[in-house]
């Protein structure tokens, strides 16, 4: 059983999980994929042993091989390190070099990848969270969120008094759904101005302030222009399916100065598959977070749709941990939360992480207004309890009725 | 066992296969990927229920229930119709709207697309089959291509002279590889110089066009106003890795008006889950020919780098058949190409597909200008040949060392 693992922190490392029907020599293996993703070939030639090109191959730098099971694939993981000469300080030039034709080599999956200081210089969230709580006031709680539902269909007037009413209710954040295009029947600029005037209007009753995401969607060569037309016009954020568009427009929005939220998008079709593709941690952690996302969302291991637990607290760890200046992303764990799931989630995700709801607030027996209440109700309550034992009725209405509509799960801790 | 299938053209129609591990209402199922992918969420409230939602909500259109085996998981096939009034006319709205969220709900797979005419207006290859013939001037054979090898870390001039050599041996088409940057030891402009002096020399000895596929990389916002200036500069065609960048760019440069070369870096962690993310035929067929990629590359299924043959004839399909008015993609199978192969190549995809190597034209014993020669040796031989046998060592010598070397695989046809 070879296991050895060197660093090179200058270097990219990545590592990957390979599975394979037959025995095969996992330092051979290795090496092919750090000179087949660099600079050399299946057939060596004139070219491939110039000394010159050694600054740009690939070295394996670590490989473990994982004790064999009768019946079932060898597994083994294997780390190389790539030069960032190699690249353009863009994290598509990176994912074309780390995966981009090995992806289609087997069952070969990305588990982790450690970005050097040199290619970090000039990246990450430009807000971060500490940028966030400034911008709707609340220095230490978890930030409540909601989601226009349904969004597809509605005008932008129809748009801009659910925001009043989210707002009223005492939402920190409100964001499109991710599905809402630019389109005429309810152009971005027209909903954005109704959704101004109406998080205008809820402020000065409530004294909160209400931050909107925009979902912005376009032609790639025109959405920086775009966003610096929408932030001109008031736009306080933007949602963006990183996925479906790329990391390198996201790295590119942080040059405008608003920030920007991350939508998990098409993040099954890159991570869910158990041996192939990446894991969740590098796409919705790690890329996110390097490519500048302030907000990262992404299925909670609760709700509809559910990830495994150890995939959201990894996620959540590379969005938050000490990474070179890096600033942190703010998590948000979402999809099928309702208040009754407060607890689990401060206990998984601690105080700086984003609450975030589309049918837990609107399907509120008493409507979308009480919806917001119950959400920033449990929040307040978890401050100082585990579980919503004891909570009075009298104080907490729209909260005690959510817990009778969807149930409670207590802290597990 | 329920099976249905009916059909709306009008409507993208997205075919889904869902695994489960225990027995579900297949109708349900669709139903709420429909639905949730359109204008509903998990509870109803208010506003989910009004009639002009209705032009905007998914329609189930086929359910497929496939005959369980004990110890299995549960297999549907599950069609939704979704209207193309809730995207934009793009394919990253398409790509959210058909799989952003559910490709984060369990075990579940895009299998087919399709797409209407309505969204297929102004889409499809600029060039096609027919126009890369004409640029090389080859009304019929299977075309030529090789890949520069090594490519990262070699100069201008370098690459100038490997061009030159490859072009004297007769490849109609010579591409970058995909993982070669612009960086300042390789800018694309210097480099784009560089070969097209050497094309043109090579060109007054052989009469022959090449074709240089330079790699587009770079800044969204700035690809479609970089490439117009390479254009201008002469660039014949461009190499695009479309799943680093967004089919966003790749439909974007399609008004540049030069031929453009999908990659499929990255298709494999997009396409290689068995059960999740999407067919490669999808990725590297349907949406690549509809995003306007006159050139597809995609891994044969007998290189070293393959897919499965099933897989490979689905996406060479998907970039020829019949397709409204769209022109036909090039298919061009490639990883581990040797001469040997040809046989096998052309029974797979017939004479309009582009034969492309690295290793197996740059590692032939007598070099890459006889490699090249090799490849277009074999394919002249194989227009009126099945396999190799009574091939004449005098008229043909870098086919018949190249055979030595790597030997040969007869049509299986």
């Amino acid at each position: 059983m070879t296991a050895y693992r060197n660093y090179q922190p200058e270097l990219i490392q990545v590592t990957y999980r390979v599975l394979s029907p037959t025995l095969v020599d996992p330092e051979k293996r290795a090496k092919a994929i750090a000179l087949g993703q660099t600079t050399d070939t299946w057939t060596p030639n004139a070219n491939s042993g110039l000394a010159k090109l050694k600054k740009h191959t690939g070295v394996v730098l670590g490989v473990d091989e994982r004790p064999h099971t009768e019946g079932k694939p060898y597994e083994y993981f294997l780390t190389i390190g790539f030069p960032t000469a190699n690249i353009e300080d863009d994290i598509p030039s990176l994912l074309t070099m780390i995966f981009g034709k090995v992806s289609l080599d087997g069952l070969i999956r990305v588990e982790t990848i450690e970005l050097p200081a040199d290619f970090l210089k000039q990246k990450g969230p430009g807000h971060g969270i500490e940028g966030i709580r400034k911008l709707v006031g609340e220095a230490t709680k978890p930030l409540a969120m909601a989601i226009f539902k349904p969004c597809v269909g509605l005008s932008p007037a129809e748009l801009g008094q659910m925001f009043y009413e989210l707002a009223l209710g005492g939402m920190h954040l409100v964001k499109d759904d991710e599905i809402l295009p630019d389109i005429s029947l309810c152009p971005a600029e027209k909903r954005l101005e109704a959704v101004l005037k109406a998080a205008e209007k809820a402020k000065k009753l409530t004294n909160q302030t209400t931050i909107y995401a925009l979902n912005l969607t376009g032609r790639p060569s025109g959405l920086v222009s775009k966003a610096r037309a929408l932030a001109k016009l008031g736009a306080p954020c933007f949602l963006f399916n990183v996925l479906s568009y790329g990391y390198g427009v996201l790295e590119e929005l942080r040059g405008v100065g608003v920030p920007v939220m991350a939508h998990p998008a098409l993040a099954g079709a890159w991570c869910g598959g158990a041996d192939t593709g990446f894991s969740y941690a590098t796409i919705l952690g790690t890329l996110m977070r390097a490519g500048g996302a302030d907000i990262v969302l992404f299925p909670s291991s609760y709700g509809t749709v559910a990830l495994p637990s150890k995939d959201t607290n990894q996620i959540g760890d590379a969005l938050t941990k000490p990474l070179e200046k890096l600033k942190r992303s703010f998590p948000a764990p979402s999809a099928g939360i309702y208040p009754g799931l407060v607890p689990q989630i401060l206990a998984d995700f601690g105080n700086d992480c984003i609450i975030n709801a589309g049918g837990g607030v609107h399907g509120h027996p008493k409507g979308a207004r009480a919806g917001a209440r119950a959400f920033r109700q449990a929040i307040d309550w978890c401050m100082t309890h585990r579980s919503f034992a004891g909570l009075s009725e009298q104080i907490f209405p729209e909260l005690a009725a959510a817990l009778r509509t969807w149930g409670a799960r207590p802290s597990p801790r």
